[in-house]
């Protein structure tokens, strides 16, 4: 099989002021450096995260223009001299996630903890991502997807575990729930919440879904939640949560917190039962963390933030998918659509994920 | 050698209304039940935490009347028919410490957690604590005391370990830092800080005291701070803190909050390096634990409340006293002497520990 | 409803002297101390260990004559003075294990590893056990049997849980294997084996099961293996177990040896992947675990011995079990005929677990 | 400050055939790649390894003819293309430990356990080593020396922590064992050993030395050792071990095996307290570690294996070196004098490390 020729421009979604809109446009397509391998993205995910870079909402800087984009799914077709992994060689599946590179050097990289990295290199955000035909990745930072997903729509379905199914992984990793304990995940209905049920089931351990709506609770328990609050329905979610982790009704061992409000961040201590671990995820725009300190300390209750995962939890979290354990329900649309996928954001109408076909 | 006679009475101070004064008087010696031991208190330390139950402070329920204390150190000298672990036989010296008794048996007394065990009896709480001449404890936490220390003062140097020392040796094995690790301690000339401090170094780990004034800080590295942070004397704390952590100035792996002051609880998370652990410890009444989601989420900072220790916390921290490891520096006042104690803590008085000579 | 009235005497069946037969006779019903309740019991599971104490196999000492058992299931019928705690009142349904009763006060008691307790009291060995219509058992040491398994054959279907579930269970929480990783099982047609598979299963993990014959192959994948092993069928065993552990074939992160055969344990640490963790728990007879020195430091291989589990593994092991994710097959005879159970063991004819009819 | 020329021709110890002699003779300086440093070493200790590769002694593949050495100090004089990181920029002191290199890519440079990647390059084995007066380093490996070292004789007093001081507070970690616990120090007289106690107390350790003679005895009671056992005196080892922990005398919590002989690793688990971990680190010639299953299951005995340490383990090394923790006796000779430090260690007359001056 000859490998097809790469071209020297292609297709691009550029963000190039804040606010947008994002510029579709053809751009030179970029060579990769000595330790990095090019890949023919085939499919990106679009996440929440990408319209807060459009937006420019965060504290930390960003480069502009940026190709957007942090979950792209693809095929190797160029590498850098210093590439011999084979594992990430010509024809290989491999992804692009939020970590695009690392210093490989600090002491966060020595400890396999290089989301923690001060020269961390972010896709779509300070460094060219994944919304072009064609993108640049570290090699040691290219996801490894197994080969088997690169058959049928493999890669558009394992696009959005490169940074959605991550993220809610690592956070149930960080929460030290043990399989048989008692996990709330708290925006149970939302992209993160049905990515972060499949995964709890799939570690043994027990939902409690908190969402708000009907809807949402007849999905949360199709994906395997056990039982559903609905904070729209009731006065006394604290009592509610704890009456279902069983016979004593202690409350959760372990609480995912995927909701863009803030409240739930103050309720969650409440009904956590004591030595119960708080796993911060999502980021409300100016939201606060609040507990009191006796409570605190003499239930002796967890806060913890998690970031995004490392690449040891990227290939245990594709590895579940692969596995068939994770169903993440996505529309593809082409690339160029993806300032419409950003306008239904906004007004709050996306289920699901959205994942571009580059091809168009 | 004959045991001494128990007599009938006996002297004690009795916490009979919110607010006091504590009342010394004459009370029954209490008998010990089958799985209880009787204890001759020898001395008994005087805690923040009693002039607190002596207020009726707290949330949390008080028996009425009640007598005060929870640091006693004392002689065996009768136990329940029950008993046979020759470690609180006749003659042997135990301690009566915070929790008086647990009931062993549910989930968080199976595992080891017996402090936040919901039956738990609280010493000079709700149920007769150590202002007494003869108390009786539960002997499976009956704190056992290294026979070395019946000589001499060793009883009297003892008592404050039993809350105090207890306390913070907790709190550091919860902050999960490893020796050559950096530690912030929050308070750190107060009575529980330099108690944190010697353990700290004795634990091998780098202490950066944080408390207000130039006296304290020369205490402070008197009992082996590396470094000291006066609150009162800069206006850039989180970067002085920073500063003192090696050449990256990261900031420390972990802080123990000491301090009877809110705003500690607000600054600690600014100047801690990501990944780094907040351990709460000490309760400044109404006081709430506050800090920006993002910077918890993208630092990956962790938040926890550390109690009591349990009784493999408690053999602990008494063998690093009984090493010599630990001086904790205290006065000797008589037992019928309580209140003037609580005087001199309600005007912030208080340098060291108090420990009450029971015989007077 | 009225309590029925308790008998003064009972059936049981005694070790009277090593090597048996087991006496099956007349005894007093026994009184519970104050720290004690008494259960009629209703089913009992026949382990491996009974034969083992029949026969005086051990080095630890046995009282005699002794009434054997330690996987006995039933309902509390009365208690001592000082049992409060209502999980184990009056009608409740608890277990007699191995552990009938600790110190509760030395250092591994403490840790909640009280196994380990040097007073430990073994039921049906140094202790009477769960071979009679009545028996004793501590209640801080009782095991708290889900309700819901009292009614149909709940009781019966749960014995095997309260020795063999617990002890494999507890094999996989001391391998330090997480949901995704791959464990072998040697020794996994047989009962630990066939439980140790769905545990492994509840708790994500991926099983490669090793034993002997086609048969057992099949029902090892029936209960939940991914792949199977049959070391009578192959030469190259190594290989073959490390071909199974996915692309890379680095080998299981950990094994759990059930098998009574010494083989294995000469065998395990080979196939492992570095870092890997091999678990003993089955104990043949004057076996010996032996590897070299090189392979063990240059690839980091831990080994270690795990017992029974303490009193919050059974509490786990039972939920999983009450939760219907465990099924141990087992056939009910009456408690006149263990000898026959006995009879057949010795003949390596027991598939499954024999549960004892204390009714007949 | 100009940079001193750096020549096309230097000395070097190299190893051209099993048995040696080692070659002193001049070879081309290497030229640093795109991910290396050039580093001007200074120091570099021999280390028993080294021997053992002139030796051809041990299983594992070694590269022919190859520069010997891995505990090489030196200062960066030249950089490939692709190094940014200024702790490892031009003048900065570094050091070439074993693992000169590794993939970063694999599951185990992804955990933090480079010395377990399959592609790892060994310095003095499987690439060209210390032993020669400029070597290269890939960046991200090149140990970070603290810069304080640079004066007087610092560099020189750092080389054995590179790789003796490494492996042993290595091993130390692995142990679990936490401050104020008991840790045995099988051939604390040694090299290894003598670094060990000094790293054991640094880390809040008691350490109970065992080794051969009165002499090592006294050596080891001043780097500070709480007490002796002398295995050439005793009848009694397992006894005298176990008598020396405590009141209790259950055993070590931790030992650490650094003797070349295979006795102490069959004595070791004999003295652990139950839940003792054994570590294995020295690797005599064809030693294999063995002990019984019923003793190992029932006491919960743990035995592992540990290699060198990974860069974040080198990091801290360093940093109890740097701060006088540890000091390592070493004499100083000429980089043209290993075959006589060879030679020397054959007959077992080393005492203390040996470190060559490459300017002579």
């Amino acid at each position: 099989m000859g490998q097809p020729e790469i071209p020297k421009e292609q297709w691009a979604q550029v963000i190039e002021k804040d606010g947008g809109p994002i510029s579709y446009k053809r751009i030179p397509v970029p060579k990769p450096g000595p330790n990095e391998v090019l890949v023919a993205i085939k499919y990106s995910g679009v996440c929440h995260t990408d319209l807060h870079a459009l937006n420019g909402d965060w504290p930390a800087a960003r480069k502009t223009p940026v190709v957007g984009g942090h979950e792209g799914a693809g095929i190797v077709v160029a590498k850098g001299a210093l590439v011999t992994d084979p594992d990430v060689g010509l024809g290989r599946a491999v992804g692009i996630k939020w970590l695009q590179a690392s210093c490989l050097g600090c002491g966060y990289c020595m400890q396999a903890d290089e989301p923690l990295c001060p020269r961390a290199a972010l896709a779509g955000y300070t460094v060219d991502g994944s919304f072009q035909q064609y993108a640049v990745v570290n090699a040691a930072h290219a996801a490894r997807i197994p080969s088997s997903l690169i058959e049928g729509e493999g890669l558009a379905a394992v696009a959005p575990i490169l940074c959605a199914g991550l993220t809610v992984y690592k956070g149930l990793k960080e929460s030290g729930a043990r399989p048989g304990q008692f996990v709330a995940i708290v925006g149970a209905g939302g992209g993160l919440g049905s990515l972060a049920i499949q995964y709890a089931r799939a570690m043994g351990l027990h939902v409690i879904a908190i969402d708000g709506g009907k809807e949402k609770g007849e999905a949360c328990k199709e994906l395997g939640a056990e039982a559903y609050v609905d904070f729209m329905a009731t006065q006394t979610l604290v009592d509610d949560v704890k009456a279902l982790t069983g016979a004593e009704g202690l409350g959760p061992h372990a609480a995912l917190l995927l909701a863009p409000m803030e409240k739930p961040f103050q309720q969650a201590t409440a009904y956590m039962r004591p030595r119960g671990v708080v796993v911060c995820i999502g980021i409300p725009a100016g939201a606060r963390i609040s507990m009191p300190v006796f409570d605190t300390v003499v239930r002796m209750i967890t806060v913890k933030g998690s970031y995004v995962g490392n690449r040891q939890d990227t290939a245990e979290a594709l590895d579940f998918f692969a596995r068939g354990l994770i169903n993440a329900p996505y529309k593809v649309v082409g690339l160029s659509e993806v300032q419409s996928v950003f306008d239904l954001m906004k007004e709050n109408k996306v289920v699901g994920r959205y994942v571009l076909d580059m091809s168009r």
